[in-house]
């Protein structure tokens, strides 16, 4: 099995994967199952090669963590300690979050969508929050309530970007998304901003998630897009450019060219003295994070051998509801009984007699009573038995977050390394 | 707009939407949005239709209410003080909550998949709770914890139905899935709860969800496949049919014609001598509760008119992730202003501008930032206004239950009509 997934904070040694400098099974074994691991130096990482690719450029810059990626108040505490970056926040409930992890309203920059009356009050309370108004509507009634304000427009540049395969997390494209303002309603918008006593000092294109280099063109393309609208805004002061840069999933992803990324911000941004406002959410927190469960089925079902485990879609939807692909490692290995070559199905044991797979293609099924709730379809894994500990890697971003407790089955813990 | 969901607890009077007896835009002022509302006597009307179709037939029966469809607790208590059924569970916190309500082990019957030895051990505290086990490996894991115990075993029968138009939600079928022991297996099944001096007294045939009229066919098909199983069992008892009754979604769907579907139930089990277990929870739940959400934005982008409300994916999934369609009634209708014909979006108001439609087709979107977020696209509507409330009907079963905090927008309330 080759490990591309391998890093210094995260690898096999002997048998046992290790993560961030802490045992995996170990953990698993005193914190019980299902367990959220994150590790705070690995989101560290994650900032640091962020900043130090931009630092190379002409650019300057304002990071923000975008909160709704995971929401861990010990994480949270930590990025604050670090002090490197704000956090993007999306409603009241995370900017009271973010104010209870330390963080003032200066380094808060809000953009919700249908924005509620009672979320524009919140705001009106905390009068240095950033604001990005995504619609008309809560200009004229952002405006009614804090007339004099800064604020940013976000726009809808009518290009998206979605992870490579998947249609399912397109922000904007060719189909009208809920998003932002469009390029038809942005004087109106200018003129309403101006009416309401609202100053628009910046732009925020939030275009998609995932991205990686296959992706840079189009980014290259809505840079330029972007273009159209700051030339009509007079007194711009900085271009938020969302989040959405991705991680690699699997063995054919590569991890994103900054240097590149870098070099597109700098040439449609930096060159017209504009400040780029960057929010990265899963960039800086799903290869920080894993969620471990315990097998304690294995069972050949016709051809198929499955792996039941303790968590399910409801603990980590990426899987099921957005098919984006969690890695799977064993815990701790069975020495000498993987040669390392997918087996055939039929050279697996009668799984369903001995509770153990010899290695092999399996199914890893959740314990939600619904046909969906499959974590991973045919992935090859070394030999598994019940009672073993398997580790999703990239869990850190859009998993405990979005967790739910359907069937009274969403108790976990999160631990942060 | 023809009010194909109109009952007699439910309905427009005047222009007020009533529910239950109650006005609800009134219950939506005075608790808040977003509001789920359940109706208690609409359950009791639906458990009392099927006992009465029932009832008909040469049919011994008992009826377990599903709990993973809805476990506010006051609609259990009510279930539970009605004293017409009992409770299916699917986890140890399932089966605790049944218990903290008032059912008495006798009236559980558990039915998990990926059962841990922690979910085992629950049920070995819990001797009466009647289990299905859906695997070889929790035959012999609960027979080392529970020998002596009468049990059922899950079976896959390798046909399945979902919902017409949906894959989403199919539990069984061509494609081999987790849930329960395949022909194949079964003898090995039956040897194997022998050996651990468990006493197989019941069936479990899960099949699929949403059923209606055109579904019956496959239903008369699985319960023929029934039969290869039950004859291999000598002292059966019973067969649970798990549950999957559906109810009407849209105009074009016809309830289930509860007759027919007894009629199979007789004809292939009744005639057996077998008593018939029935788990529905959509059927009980689904078509008695609604959720109420708040428009704050009305706004046209390109041509497809937006209304924002202030609930989102997050609290309801089954439009955007299973694409079950809820229908949405406006809570309280602006007289005269709507035709009752579909109009053209330009035919609608300039919303960006007004705030309101003049009726005609929208699209409702969620506060989550993610494109997905999405509770109905394309849907004709009478005029709507920002501050205006909206039902979506059918949101009784899966709502709620599988709810979860994501973006911190997950809090609403519940009320027991």
């Amino acid at each position: 099995m080759r490990q591309w997934w391998r890093r210094e904070d995260l690898q096999v040694r002997g048998d046992h994967l290790y993560f961030g400098g802490e045992e995996v099974e170990g953990l698993a074994l005193s914190a019980g199952t299902p367990l959220y691991l994150y590790h705070g130096d690995r989101t560290v990482e994650n900032i640091e090669r962020l900043e130090t690719a931009l630092a190379g450029h002409a650019l300057d810059y304002r990071l923000f963590y975008a909160v709704k990626s995971n929401r861990f108040m010990p994480l949270l505490t930590r990025l604050k300690t670090l002090g490197k970056c704000g956090v993007d926040v999306c409603s009241p409930g995370e900017l009271i979050l973010a104010r209870q992890a330390g963080f003032r309203e200066r380094e808060i920059s809000f953009t919700g969508t249908a924005v509620s009356d009672a979320d524009l009050d919140c705001l009106q309370r905390h009068p240095d929050v950033w604001v990005n108004c995504d619609s008309l509507s809560s200009i004229r009634r952002l405006g009614s309530r804090c007339a004099g304000r800064e604020i940013g427009l976000r726009i809808n540049p009518g290009l998206g970007i979605g992870y490579a395969t998947n249609e399912l997390l397109r922000y904007s494209g060719s189909k009208t998304t809920k998003f932002g303002i469009y390029r038809q309603q942005f004087d109106h918008a200018l003129e309403l901003a101006a009416s309401c006593d609202l100053e628009v000092k910046g732009l925020h294109f939030h275009t998609g998630c995932g991205y990686l280099d296959p992706q840079l063109p189009v980014f290259d393309e809505i840079l330029g897009v972007c273009s159209w609208f700051a030339d009509r805004v007079s007194g711009l002061e900085h271009v938020n450019i969302g989040g959405g840069l991705g991680v690699p999933l699997t063995a054919e992803d590569n991890p994103l060219d900054l240097e590149r990324w870098c070099e597109l911000l700098e040439r449609h941004l930096g060159r017209r003295g504009l400040q780029v406002w960057i929010e990265p959410g899963d960039y800086i927190v799903r290869d920080a994070g894993m969620l471990v469960v315990q097998v304690n089925t294995v069972e050949e079902k016709e051809s198929t051998i499955f792996v039941g485990v303790d968590g399910g879609f409801n603990v980590n939807m990426a899987p099921a509801f957005y098919r984006l692909p969690l890695e799977v490692i064993p815990c701790r290995q069975h020495g000498g009984d993987d040669d390392g070559a997918p087996s055939s199905p039929g050279a697996a044991s009668r799984a369903s007699a001995s509770s153990s797979t010899a290695g092999g293609e399996v199914t890893i099924a959740g314990n939600i009573n619904e046909a969906l709730d499959i974590l991973a379809e045919n992935v090859h894994l070394p030999s598994v038995k019940e009672g073993d500990f398997l580790a999703f890697l990239n869990a850190g971003g859009y998993g405990a977050s979005m967790s739910s407790d359907h069937c009274l089955r969403g108790g976990f813990l999160e631990y942060l390394l």
